[in-house]
């Protein structure tokens, strides 16, 4: 297959594509309206999103529809497990007409003892099936807030989610293919199409390096939160690997191959899921061969109570979730004061490995007025959200603390 | 005199203040340049500008020219004692024609046993004369950084300054008037002009609470540095309110009245020089009745050395100054990591109450790259700067964290 690195909003200038990330972000709620006057390119785009682009999803927010991109606002991931209509979406391509498990089938080749062809029935037959909490999260969730921008899809805080997969474990597949000595990645493949519908072309390719491909919680899941896949989420097959950038958790899976060098698919190469190898100023230019490509994601933390801009009272919950990549996170701490102070929060345990970690805690408030709550989180390394974003050219990576306002009405 | 509340600056939409201050405060470096093709006002004022607006002043940034406004990049704040020609400019009128010593005279009058008229060598004979380093800072300090943005003077970092000044104490003088049992204000009196000309008017008059005007620390002073005042800086005789919007140290100072309310002077109203009485969200439209008047100025901080952008090795000194209104500053510390850890700076005491806190540290870098070196300060009730601007409609009192980028070079 070729690469290409292009994707349609990529190749705008950087202030189209700002203005056309508003302008499209808003149509859920006015499309009709905003639709007059546009090129009839827009218009038809516009009628695909309206005409189901997000069936199934509930109270996401549309970013883009060709590919369909759109994220949770943060007050609809309160749920220790998310919904399956709440998880977000990211996409590279078209999705595949038929996303029925019939007929589905997975390859396994490359450098393998015993390369492997199963369909989703063979897979629950022929290895143990596990149901996991795993978090993903888009590698570029709160690029929205870099500045200078990055270019890609503006996310803010709801490109992560966490739902229940239940699939096998990619490591027990491998092992019964065999894994040849030389492999040092592997290589991903699924059934999207291409957005300029050349066959020859792949909109996303990524892999593992193997020793993460071993690890206990990436799965190849074919349920979510116990129900067939969403079909933009990946239906019928795909993989889930926790903590590392949502693109490695290749949808629509056809084929994985082993290789004995670093997967070279499409979106594997700088500046795709990379980042500088040093610190660099906002707006730097940065060389393509001072790029490493990321793994673990790191440390995060998102306020899922109280919704932006609520009113409360004196005394209230303010609760999240948060997670750090292959970590666990060890503290997480809430400020109502712009870090004057910071109140310890309640933490649970992941319930598994690759989940996230449910918290809360009660914030009184000393008066009447505006007043914001911030959070962050500290991994099991001593690591903490920084709270400033750590600028990079593509924007990724940012985790920088979380905040939600409220107007409090204290007696 | 007829309170006015107007200021040129204040008159223009919104974002032609903004377009105005990003243009006329590039002056100092391309003013030739970029007047071509300016309206004939704004070319006259830039003439004036660079005709001189800023005679006996170094590396200031100039903001405005009708009236005079300019502030002093942080690294050229380095010194301990602010050398007179870097003390910053904020002005609301137009400065006096005749600003020498000779035939100056000071009235106080008002609820006064008896009402005084004396020249500057009288206050020299009369009252016991010091000189103490005191800390002025303008209440709009910051307001650059505003989201969104508040009208006014668009300071970032550089309306702070600490000289030494010389002169006599307020209370001094105003126990030999005989301050009568009635009162509980000040009202200050300047020799600057309305910018309509208008003799009626006045750009400002200002006052303080008794008992502040009587403490220690605040002088009528006829001495900047041993030396006469600059003109911009109030010359020949003007107060010093360490610790207080630098609007209560009224310049070219000719009148102290007192009185048994709060004086009504120019400027003394809300919203100037006032916030809300309880925190509002950022574009609130706030009631006046729900503002009230500032009094000392929160805990601060600047780092004056290295400069924004510098060049730099694995290893340097941090350094700069801290204050906190009429509190002192208890901690002093610095991060190089976005706040996951904070190094503790050596802070010396101030040199007199009053006088910002002179403190450094050495900071190390693990790598090669782009880094932010950002401080805060404490003061003695344990009050500490937030990391955000807590808004308000006017701009005032933004004590959020200064930073400064570096590059590192690590060998």
């Amino acid at each position: 297959m070729k690469h290409d690195e292009s994707n349609a909003n990529e190749e705008l200038p950087q202030d189209m594509k700002r203005r056309g990330f508003l302008g499209i972000s808003g149509l859920g709620l006015a499309g009709g309206v905003l639709g007059v006057g546009l090129p009839l390119q827009m218009t038809a785009t516009r009628s695909l999103a309206q005409g189901g682009a997000l069936d199934g999803k509930d109270g996401l927010d549309l970013l883009n529809d060709r590919p369909v991109n759109a994220q949770t606002p943060a007050h609809l991931l309160d749920d220790a497990i998310t919904p399956k209509a709440r998880h977000f979406v990211r996409n590279n391509g078209i999705v595949p007409d038929d996303t029925s498990a019939e007929g589905w089938m997975l390859t396994v080749d490359g450098l393998v003892d015993q390369p492997m062809k199963m369909s989703i029935d063979d897979l629950r037959d022929q290895f143990e099936v596990v149901t996991m909490a795993l978090t993903l999260e888009c590698g570029g969730n709160g690029r929205g807030f870099f500045d200078p921008p990055a270019s890609g899809n503006q996310w803010t805080y709801g490109a992560v989610a966490c739902s229940e997969w239940t699939g096998v474990m990619l490591r027990d597949v491998l092992e019964a293919a065999g894994v040849q000595d030389s492999v040092v990645y592997t290589g991903h493949y699924g059934a999207d199409a291409h957005l300029s519908g050349d066959p020859e072309k792949s909109p996303l390719s990524r892999g593992l390096p193997i020793e993460k491909a071993m690890t206990d919680n990436v799965l190849i899941a074919f349920e979510m939160n116990g129900e067939p896949l969403h079909r933009l989420n990946g239906a019928p097959l795909r993989l889930v690997v926790p903590g590392w950038p949502g693109s490695c958790s290749q949808k629509w899976l056809t084929r994985i191959e082993l290789l004995d060098h670093k997967h070279d698919g499409t979106k594997m190469a700088a500046p795709s899921y990379s980042v500088p190898s040093y610190p660099v100023a906002p707006g730097t230019d940065v060389p393509l061969e001072d790029f490493e490509t990321i793994h673990a994601m790191p440390v995060k933390s998102l306020i899922t109570h109280p919704q932006d801009g609520a009113d409360v009272g004196s005394e209230f919950e303010v609760r999240g979730h948060a997670w750090a990549g292959d970590r666990t996170v060890q503290k997480m701490e809430v400020s109502s004061d712009y870090g004057e102070s910071w109140q310890r929060a309640e933490l649970d345990d992941p319930v598994n490995a690759g989940a996230w970690q449910n918290w809360r805690t009660t914030v009184s408030l000393p008066q009447s007025g505006y007043f914001e709550i911030w959070a962050r989180a500290t991994d099991s390394e001593g690591v903490m959200q920084p709270f400033a974003i750590k600028w990079n050219p593509k924007g990724y990576l940012n985790n920088s603390f979380h905040k939600v306002a409220v107007q409090a009405k204290v007696a």
